[in-house]
Parts: structure tokens; C-alpha cells; sequence
């Protein structure tokens, strides 16, 4: 089972957190996380075609996801969306920004949009909000794992607890995709 | 496998893609489809608790769900949010209105996000938008299925085309519920 | 000049964040604040006709605005909507939950999207994010004003700084309608 | 009283509807349009500063706007975010995508919470969805001008109803931006 998590980050936040959820994906037995940074150049569409799910991730830039990782949207349009080659697949989303809220819900909702114009099928966290900034999930979301990061370098932020949420949604996407393809295999 | 579809209608035209929705379900073997009108009282929570998959319909009022569809939500909060009791079901949904844009987005992702609390699947359309007002998914969407009616009885409208798109919404929600299920089975 | 506060609380969190907001609107010489609370039965559609402005408030329940303020809308269509009588009035919104994002944003939106079917001119927060808990704005929004609030009672909670990002949104919405007024007048 | 249209467009089909909100501005006397197309390199920020009123345009790609609008947003933090220099200024925005409703919502409500950040004023229309294809606000939204086109040339689509709601916006931001000038001049 091969998930993928193709990401964006700008100054290396939202890469820590694409690394958390990378870490979650690899504690379900069998399953292998892969990590496609969007700024790495061409996307290598043969790669996300052979993935079991995509997570996709983005910090959250002036109220939605970055122009770049909107870029790669646009050219999966050709190689992906017209022949639907991710149907059925799972999908998922994170997003980090320098507020709490930050319209964060902006950015995982556009996700949601594009992972349903390719006949995706969306999951979420399945938590409750935490109720100290040490608790999972302390942003208090559920489309998907959103991490919060002041202005200090990313050794120090987002905070564990975002990475831990970030985490638990690598594992809950390769559990449920886990399930989905069993059932197809029957 | 038993898929409930809790609705909302005003004047009957959401109840008619809602029942085009049950159609669409019993296309599939072995799947049962079982319509709640929030209209019809209090909500029987052990029907939704013992479903598979919740499939939720609602006019769009004022550019969201209707009030008595968030009443249900609300009253959910105690004997299904609280217990996790939905958690992991698939989820979808479908919406109509007078005009053809009408806002009908914000009252899908309204549902999403709901869903999404309730560590909910979300399963949407797979399908391409009609390019004529006869085919399926004339009014194009994907995150559920939409319909428009006008200021005509049920009878009439939504035309035929949004309920073809509301039954292969049931068909695909059933069929992905089917292969879930089966992967837990497992 | 008046400026109403139509707004719905369920255990009195929001409706402190809504005198909040009144006391912001009375900063402003010339400036009268209304509060019309939802739960207190008919919606008087004669004052909010007479208002210059509305500042809609609801808690965010189940990723939206709560039943009570949606069915009011629903209300509004007849006495508000066909005549397009709130037309070029001014508006915005605030809103509280437990969570520190919460799907707050989904709230604001639909408000903002009633807003407009009505006609109506949107005013959000102009301040940035706040750095600290202290001050202004730490949840992070500019749609509108967002609280948080944990299981204390509303002596406690939300806290002084959310309730002072709410009395200057009332401020900000009772100064840009009187120079829309004023322009009017000329 | 300068007006700006800053907008992106893919094959022309967006640029009509540019050009058509520039029309419906001029109809207003004293009211200046200025179309700013972002394909044409860097952004003028002067005149973007100098403008009375900022209305953008982006066809919906993917469910969200142009990855090229989307850039010029991230590129305004420093010119025009941080120092809050679009303070005041009216927004407004329009959409056109290949669908009736192809998540047109997303793009508009992204082009809202940009101009929130920014401490701008949004106006939507003002008009009742159209009942025929002929009238104006055909596709049937509100928080800004919505248009179809399907796959022919710029020459054809998208159709008049479309490019008549797009003007009808231009006119309104025109005459709402000089009522709030006319206002802050007394």
C-alpha cells in the first residue's frame, strides 16, 4: 500500500508537518509513505497514479493553499483528472499557518473540492478538538489536520501536539485505505 | 448493508431526489436503502446508528441547509457525536434549489464538514459535468449531487437529468460502502 | 444612525461576545446599538428594516450557524428578501465556539452569503492576527470576529480579548456605515 | 474615482467578462476602470494603491482561482498587506468556469477572505437570480458575478445574460465606491 503526500511548504513548516504525517502513514503495517515536495520541480504523475492515496498539504497563504501547489492542480488536469486515473483513491489534507484560525478551513475545503472533482474519497480526522495546547488536535479541526507556527524556525515550530495531530492522520488515511482496498480485493 | 438517507424537504422537490437517491442505492445487490424525512418528527437515532452509510439531503434556503436539517445535526451532538457512533460510515450528500448556482456549495461543504466531525467517509459524484441540460450532472458539481427546480409542482421539476445524477449518487455511495465494508469484513 | 445586533447564544457565551459588540458600536458618536436576541420569539423585521446596518452572531454548532439564526433567515425571506429590503446596508457577523478554530469560518461564511443574497455590504475585521492571548484577534480571522470559549460559564469565558476584538468590530461597522451614510446623504 | 479590475483569464473567455465589468463601471459618471490583467508580468501596485475600489477576476480552475491569481495574492503581503494600504477600499469579484456551478463558490469566497485580510468592503449583486437563460444572473449567485462558458471561442461564450451580470457588477461597485468616497470627503 503506497501512500503519498505531496506538499508544499515555504519556510519549512508545513514540511515538518508533511514528515509527521509520513511517520503516521508508516506505523500501519504495510504501509509505505512517500513524500513529494511540490517545489522539487515536475510532478511526477506516474508516481501519484500508483499511490494507494494522496495527502495533499499546503500552507494556508492569504486565506487558501499556496500558488504553487494550485499549479500542480491545474496540471494534473491533463495526466490525472481527464482520464480520472485517482478515482477511488483515498484523500486527505493538512495546512499550517501563522494564526490559530487563519482561514485554515479555506485551504482544506479547496482541497476537498479538487480531491472531489477527481472522484476521490475524502477522510478526515476523527478526534475531538484538544483541550490544552498540548492535546492532539488543540487547532480544532476535523476536514483535516491544521497546524499553527509563529515566526521562529522550523526546529521549533508547529508545537508536538500539531505534529502529533499531523501523525495521527497519516495513520488514520493508511488504516482506511488499508480497509478500502481489502474490500476491493474480495 | 443499509443506507439511510436522512433529508429535508419544503415542498417536495429535495423529496424527490431524495427518492431517486434510495433508487440509485437499490441498483446495487445486497444494498438496502431506508429514507428519514426530518420533517417526519423525532429523529431515530438506533436507524442511523445501525446504517452503513448516511447519505444527507437538503434544500438550499438563504445559501445553507435548511433549519430543521440543522436542528438534526444539533441533536446528533448527544447520541452520536459524543459516542463516535458514526464514526468511520460513509457519508455524501445532495441538495436543490430555485436558481442553478443558488449557493448550493455552502450547503454541501456544510454537510462535509458535519460528516467530517462525526469521523464520517466522504464520498461525492464521479462524474463530469453534463454538457447539456439532459445529461447527467447538468448543473455541475462534485462534492454531492445538485439539483435546480423551479417554481413548478414535483411533479415536474427537478428534471429528469438531477435525478439521474441523484440515483448514480446512491449507486456510487452504495457500491463504495459495499467495498468498505467487505475490507473490515476481513 | 442604528446599528442592530441580531444574534443567538445558547448558553450566553455569544450573547457576551454581542454586548461586546454593542458596546463597540456605542464608541462611535452618533452610533445607537440594538441587540435582538433570536430566542426571545418573533423576529421584529420593522427595526431591523430601520437599521443601517446588521451584525449577525451565532455560536458555531456543528461546523455552522446554530438552527434558531437559520430559521430566522429562512423567515427573513418574505418581510426582507423579496422586497430587497436590507438592500445596501451594511453587515457583518461574529461568532464563538468551543474549539479555537471550529470550523468558525464556515459560520461567517454563510453569514456573509446571506448577507449578499440580501444585498447587503460586507465589513470585516481590519486588525492583524494577535501575537498573544492578550490581544486583539488571537483566533485569527478577518471575515468577521471569532471567540473561543471552554466549558466555563460567560463570566469567564470568552476571554477579555475576544470580547475586545468584538467591540471593535462593532466600532469598525458603526464607523464605515456612517461615512456610507454620509455619502449617501450628500 | 478610479476603479480596478485585476483578473486573470486562461483563453480569453474570463478577459470578456473583465472587459464587460469595465463597461457597466463607465456607465457611472466620474467613474474610472482600469483593467489589470495578471498575465501581462509584474503587478503595478501603485495603481493598485491609487484605486478607489478593487474588483478581481479569475476563472475557476480546479474548484479555486487561477494559480497566476493566487501568486499575485501572495505577492501583495509586502506591497500592500502589511501595510494595510487597501484599508477600506471596496472589493468585488467575478468567476466563470466550463460548468453551471463548477464550485464557482470556492473561487468567490477566496477572493473574499483575501479582501477581508485586507480590510476591504464587499459587494456582491444586488439582483434576483435570472428565470430564463436571456435574463441577467442567469447562473443565479450573489456574492459576485458569475459567468458559463462552454468550449467555443471568447467570441461566443460566454453569452450576453453572463456578460450583462458581469457589467451590472461594475456599475454597482462604481456607485457603491462613490457613495463610501463622497462619505469620507464630508
Amino acid at each position: 500500500m503506497l501512500i503519498t503526500i505531496l506538499y508544499d511548504s515555504g519556510y519549512g513548516h508545513t514540511a515538518k508537518q508533511a514528515e509527521a504525517v509520513a511517520n503516521g502513514v508508516r506505523r500501519v503495517p504495510g504501509a509505505e509513505a512517500q513524500l513529494i515536495a511540490v517545489a522539487d520541480g515536475d510532478t511526477p504523475w506516474e508516481k501519484l497514479a500508483a499511490s494507494d492515496a494522496i495527502i495533499f498539504g499546503s500552507p494556508t497563504y492569504n486565506g487558501t493553499i499556496s500558488a504553487r501547489l494550485k499549479k500542480v492542480m491545474e496540471d494534473s488536469t491533463r495526466p490525472a483528472w481527464l482520464p480520472q486515473s485517482w478515482r477511488n483513491k483515498i484523500a486527505a489534507g493538512f495546512t499550517n499557518s501563522g494564526a490559530m484560525h487563519g482561514d485554515k478551513l479555506n485551504s482544506l475545503v479547496t482541497m476537498t473540492l479538487f480531491a472531489a472533482q477527481h472522484g476521490m474519497i475524502w477522510v478526515g480526522l476523527d478526534i475531538f478538538p484538544g483541550k490544552s495546547p498540548e492535546e492532539k488536535n488543540r487547532v480544532g479541526g476535523w476536514l483535516g489536520a491544521m497546524a499553527q507556527s509563529n515566526d521562529e524556525s522550523p526546529e521549533v515550530t508547529p508545537i508536538k501536539s500539531d505534529l502529533d495531530t499531523a501523525a495521527y492522520l497519516g495513520q488514520r488515511v493508511a488504516e482506511v485505505t488499508g480497509q478500502f482496498k481489502a474490500g476491493a480485493a474480495r
